[in-house]
C-alpha cells in the first residue's frame, strides 16, 4: 500500500495534537505528516502570553510545550516560518510560502487538518495599523510587544477591549509599573458575565489602580508626527494618551484560507465540523480556535477560542485520522481568568444568553468564603446561579472572588453537563474540611437559594 | 389545636439544624422546641477543633456558629450542660440530668430528634483511662487538651491512630513545637486511601518531621508513679515516651441511648433512618454522626461522621418536621484533609471497597501540576482514578498534592454522583487558564489514562 500524506495547516495546540495522535496510531511508513507553521514556534501556550509579557513567566521558551525539533524527532515534518497561502481541494495540494525567502512551493496531501487558529479583532478605525498598536495572538506577537515594553520607554498603555484578554494584558502592563487604561463599549468589563457580576469585576479592577473607561469604544488611534500611535480617541471624544495601544478585543476564527478553498464555514463564522472534527469536505479535518462547536445548552453553534478545546479537538481529529474513533461532545461556555488577585469564572449561559435561548429562569446569589469563616486565609467568594424556572435545572453559574474561589466553577460545569437540578446539586457529596470550605460549601448554599427561588416561582405560577 | 413539643437530643450541627428548620416553618405557638446539650456550646465546628488546638484558629468562640443565646433568641429552648440520660418511647418523655447540680427531671415530647453525634474510639488497653490521655470529639474535649498543652510542659506527644483526625491532631501539636509520634495498625496512614496513595502521604508526613510508627497498634498506656500516662507501648513492644497521649482513632456513632430506648440500630452500627431521616419509631427522627447513610455506589449502609452531612441531615429532618418534604440522598465517601501543606482527598470507593462491593476495576494514576507547569506557584498533584472495567464508569478517585490540589475532588465526586464514564469525563468543559490549570487539567489527564486502561481491558477480555 502506498504511503499516505497528511498535511497539517497550523502548528499550535490543535494542529500538533492532531499530528501527534495520528503519528501515535500510524507509523511513518504508513503515514507521512507535514505540518506548516507560519511562526517560529510550535505547540505553545497562547494563553500564557500575557503572563510572559507581565514577567510572571520568566521566558518565552517556557510557554512552548513541544519544539519543532521535538516534533521532528517524533517523525513529524514540521516546517516553521512557512505559511500555507492556498489550499486546492480538487488537486489535493497546498501552496506554502517560506516567510524569509518568499519562496513558494506546493505539497500534495491525501488528508488535511485545518488548524489555523484565530486572529485578533481589529476595529476598522483610523490609525489601527500604526506602529505602536499591538494585537497579541501568536507567540511572535507577544515577542514584539514585550520587546517594546522592555525598552522602558512605555509609561502609558491603553488597552482596547475589556474582555479576558484585555484584562489579562492590562494586568501584565500594570504589574510592570505602567499606567493602564482599559476602554470597552460594554457598560461592564468581560461582557460575557452578567452586568451585576460585571460591576463587581469593575470595582475590583479599579481598586487595583487600572483605569476603566466603559460604555465607550475606540473611535480612532491618533498618531504623532513620527507616525506612531500616541492616543486613543473614544467615541465620546475623550482622548486617552498612550505610548502603546494593545488590542484586547478578543479574536475571530481564522477562516480566510478555508473560505478561499471552499471548505464550508458554519453560521457562527467558524469552520463547520461534525462530532469527529470532519469538515464537510472529504478527508479534510479541522480543529481549534478556527472551528465552531455545539453549545450543549442552547443547541447553537458557537466559536470558543480556548487552548483546552483546541487540544481536545486536535486529539479527536488525530485519533480519527489514525483509524480510531473519538468525538468532541461540545461546550457549555466554561471560562476562568484572574486579574491580579481577583478570580472570575463562568459556565453555562449568562442571563442574556439564557433569554436568547428561550429559557425562563430564576437566579440566586450568595456571598460566602472559600474556607470555614474562622480559618485563616478564608477569602470572599460570590456564587451566582441561574436555573430553568420550570425544571429547576441549573443552566448557568458565575463566580467571583479571591484565591480558591474560581476553580469551584468546575463542579457546576460538571453539574450542568449532567443536567442536574439545583435541588440535586444540594445533595451532592462535596468535600468538606475547614481549610477547604465552610461546612456548607458556597456552591451548595447557592444551590439551596436557587432551589428556594425555583420553589417560590413554582408556587407563584399556577 | 394544642401546641406540640419537639425535643432535640444533642445541640450541635445536626440537632440545631433540625431545630432551626422546624422553627422556620412552624412558629412557637404551634411547636415548642426544647434542645438538650450535654456540653456548654451549641452549633460548633467539631472539625475545627484540631486547628484551634494548633493555634491556627485564635479562639474557641470562633468555632461556634450559633450560641445557645442566639438559638434562644430564635425561639428554641436550649438547655446546655444537660444530658438526656433516658428516652421513654411509650410514655413519650425524656429524662434529663443537669451536669452541675445532678438534678434529674423529665420532659414530655410529641416528636424527637436524636442527634447525639459520635464518641471517640478508645482501644480496650490498660491505662486508656489514665490522666494525660485525651480523646478529642467535643468542644469541651478540645478545651481540656488545649489547656494541657498550654501549660508548656508537654514536649512529647503520641497520637494513637493515623486517620484524618489523628493526622490533624499530630499537625496541631507539631506546629506548636512538640515532638510528635503517630502510631497506627495499618501499613499506611489514613487507611481509607489505597496503599500506594497512603505511602505518598506517609512520605510527606515524615518529611514534616512527624514520626510514623506503622503496622503496629497501641497495646498499653504506661503510667508513671503519679498515675499519669507516660508512654505508649506498642504491640511489637516498642515504648514511645509521651507527656500526652491523644486518641485519633476516629469515632463511632453514639447510639447507647437509642439502643436502651429501643430505637432500631442499623447493620452499620448507626441509627437506622429512611430517606427523610425518620427512624423506625413514629415521630422519632435522627440525624448527624449517629445515623447511618446509604453509600450510593456500594448500596451498603455506612456511618460517615462529617459536619457537612450532619448539617444536611439536620436540615432535612427539620424541614420534614416542619411540614415540608426533603430527603438526604446518601453519600459517596467524599473526604478531604490537609496535613501541613499536604492536601489529600478522596471520593467514591477505594480499591478495597470496590472489591468488597463486587466491582472489577482498572486504575490509572497521573502526576501533574495544579497550574500550567510554567506558571509560578504550580504545585504537584497526583490523581488516581478507579473505573469499573466493564462499563468504564468512574467509581473512585483519590488526590494528593500541595496547594490547590485537593478541592478538585469535587469535580470527580460530581462525576461519580452522575454515574459518568471516564470517557465522558474526558469531554467535560472544565475551566482553563494558566493560573488555574494546565491546558489538560490533571483530572482530565487521569480520565484519559483511565479510559485507555478500560479500552485495553476491553480488548483483552473476549
Amino acid at each position: 500500500m502506498a504511503r499516505e500524506r497528511l498535511v497539517v495547516v497550523g502548528g499550535d495546540a490543535a494542529g500538533m495534537s492532531a499530528a501527534s495522535q495520528a503519528r501515535k496510531r500510524r507509523g511513518p511508513d504508513d503515514l507521512e505528516i507535514v505540518a506548516f507553521e507560519r511562526g517560529r514556534a510550535t505547540s505553545y501556550s497562547a494563553c500564557g502570553i500575557p503572563y510572559w509579557i507581565g514577567d510572571v513567566v520568566g521566558s518565552e521558551a517556557e510557554l512552548v510545550s513541544r519544539t519543532p525539533e521535538q516534533h521532528r524527532g517524533n517523525g513529524i515534518d514540521v516546517r516553521t516560518c512557512t505559511e500555507v497561502v492556498a489550499i486546492d481541494l480538487d488537486a489535493r495540494r497546498v501552496t506554502a510560502r517560506e516567510s524569509e525567502s518568499g519562496r513558494e512551493y506546493t505539497e500534495p496531501f491525501d488528508s488535511l487538518v485545518y488548524a489555523t487558529g484565530s486572529v485578533p479583532m481589529r476595529p476598522p478605525v483610523p490609525g489601527i495599523d500604526a506602529p505602536g498598536v499591538y494585537g497579541v495572538q501568536t507567540l511572535d506577537d507577544g515577542v514584539a510587544l514585550r520587546a517594546e515594553l522592555d525598552r522602558d520607554e512605555v509609561h502609558r498603555v491603553v488597552v482596547v477591549g475589556g474582555g479576558y484578554i484585555g484584562l489579562e494584558l492590562a494586568e501584565a502592563c500594570q504589574v510592570r509599573g505602567m499606567h493602564v487604561t482599559v476602554v470597552d463599549m460594554s457598560p461592564t468589563p468581560v461582557g460575557t458575565f452578567d452586568p451585576d457580576v460585571g460591576r463587581y469585576i469593575a470595582d475590583a479592577v479599579r481598586a487595583m489602580g487600572i483605569t476603566l473607561v466603559l460604555g465607550d469604544g475606540a473611535a480612532a488611534i491618533e498618531t504623532g508626527p513620527d507616525g506612531r500611535a500616541r492616543a486613543v480617541v473614544t467615541q465620546s471624544g475623550t482622548e486617552l494618551p498612550a505610548d502603546v495601544v494593545v488590542l484586547g478585543l478578543g479574536v475571530r476564527p481564522n477562516v480566510a484560507l478555508a473560505r478561499q478553498a471552499g471548505i464550508p464555514i458554519g453560521p457562527s463564522g467558524g469552520v463547520a465540523v461534525d462530532l469527529r472534527m470532519r469538515t464537510h469536505v472529504d478527508d479534510v479535518w479541522a480543529a481549534g480556535d478556527c472551528v465552531e462547536s455545539v453549545h450543549r445548552l442552547s443547541g447553537q453553534r458557537v466559536v470558543v477560542a480556548l487552548g483546552t478545546h483546541a487540544n481536545k479537538q486536535g486529539r479527536v481529529a488525530g485519533i480519527n485520522l489514525g483509524g480510531g474513533y473519538a468525538t468532541f461532545p461540545g461546550v457549555i461556555g466554561t471560562a476562568v481568568t484572574k486579574v491580579c488577585d481577583l478570580e472570575v469564572a463562568r459556565t453555562g449561559l449568562s442571563e442574556k444568553e439564557a433569554e436568547e435561548a428561550g429559557f425562563s429562569y430564576v437566579t440566586a446569589k450568595v456571598d460566602s468564603t472559600t474556607r470555614a469563616g474562622y480559618f485563616p486565609g478564608a477569602q470572599p467568594i460570590r456564587v451566582k446561579m441561574t436555573a430553568d424556572e420550570r425544571t429547576g435545572r441549573l443552566i448557568g453559574a458565575q463566580i467571583v472572588g479571591r484565591e480558591g474561589a474560581a476553580k469551584r466553577i468546575d463542579v457546576l460545569a460538571t453539574a450542568i453537563w449532567n443536567e442536574m437540578g439545583v435541588d440535586e446539586i444540594l445533595g451532592l457529596d462535596l468535600s468538606y474540611a475547614p481549610p477547604f470550605a465552610p461546612v456548607w460549601d458556597p456552591v451548595l448554599i447557592a444551590a439551596r437559594k436557587a432551589f428556594e427561588a425555583v420553589e417560590a416561582q413554582t408556587r407563584a405560577t399556577p
